[in-house]
């Protein structure tokens, strides 16, 4: 059952062709560990699945995030499709790649590649979650290559619990992996 | 200063009033902290501000959430506004209403009859998260009045972070709040 895909996966996949168009189907929110013990919630943008059903992430290696991850490394993902009503949250592990193999090096190249030029830019800012630096340090010529902050992060997922409100009585579904084996069952609603 | 709006709920009620005409407006993010510590993340629908600018919710007196935040009350909100480009994020602690003065009474009463039959219906169905009950057990009447598993789920905000993305450098804001007064400033985005 190793290779089979998980039902999950299957869901989601239909849910990411049917809203291929709409760039917000991406964005999702990423709930971690603050340093002192408490949640934090933020939009992030999802960019693609990597081998394991991994998902990718990118972000500057300075902010406050990377820190919390560095500490606990435990991530959930919500990710609520409006118009379908169906909804995923992703549990799982969440790190920096600090090597590379070519599935990673090809990502990095992909994900700086389809940025815009203001996000490009914006990996060449002041460190974030500081008091404001004057306006010419956020000038910065955009650069060519991938800087140094700018990181993949990669989810591993472990827990999966989907939910389609569409219908009555809803449906509900643990999806868990032991061992890269994914098992799945319906819970109540 | 303590009567003063803050800032953030100025710049969050421009946000709604604009988008009024769309439900999906008043979804949010709350991440929580699970009972074995890792991250929790669902989608929620905010109902109304109470005095003090507290955020109202409601939820299913047997559901997860609620015996996650009687361990830890601690929850943040992700509110994203795709169109605008603007996201807060609302950090604070998450209690069920106990007791009830006459501001929660009247949003009980509200936040009730303002839900459709279906969601009414859903606080009879089998406790959510277990094994799936059988379909009969769907098949309640809807109550006429609030159950006593319809609670209601307040959230005091203390530190709330706004990002607007729209504007280049973005513009981010850090609110706190000590003592029922708040204080902001920009921050580095």
């Amino acid at each position: 059952m190793h290779d089979a895909t998980p039902q999950w996966r299957v869901d989601l996949d239909a849910q990411l062709s049917l809203h291929a168009h709409e760039p917000v189907s991406r964005f999702v929110q990423v709930a971690t560990i603050r340093r002192d013990g408490r949640p934090a919630n933020r939009t992030m943008t999802f960019r693609l699945f990597l081998s394991g059903h991994r998902l990718l992430f990118t972000a500057d290696a300075h902010t406050e995030k990377i820190a919390e991850l560095e500490k606990c490394p435990w991530a959930e993902i919500c990710w609520y499709f409006p118009e379908a009503r169906w909804q995923a949250r992703i549990l799982g592990t969440m790190h920096v790649a600090h090597s590379e193999d070519e599935e990673l090096e090809q990502a990095r190249r992909l994900t700086w590649h389809e940025r815009t030029e203001e996000s490009r830019q914006s990996f060449t800012w002041p460190r974030a979650g500081e008091p404001l630096s004057p306006l010419p340090a956020f000038r910065h010529p955009t650069p060519m290559r991938p800087p140094e902050n700018f990181s993949l992060l990669v989810l591993t997922p472990d827990r999966v619990e989907t939910l389609d409100l569409s219908c009555h009585p809803h449906v509900r579904e643990l999806h868990t992996c032991q061992n890269g084996d994914w098992t799945s069952g319906r819970i109540n609603p």
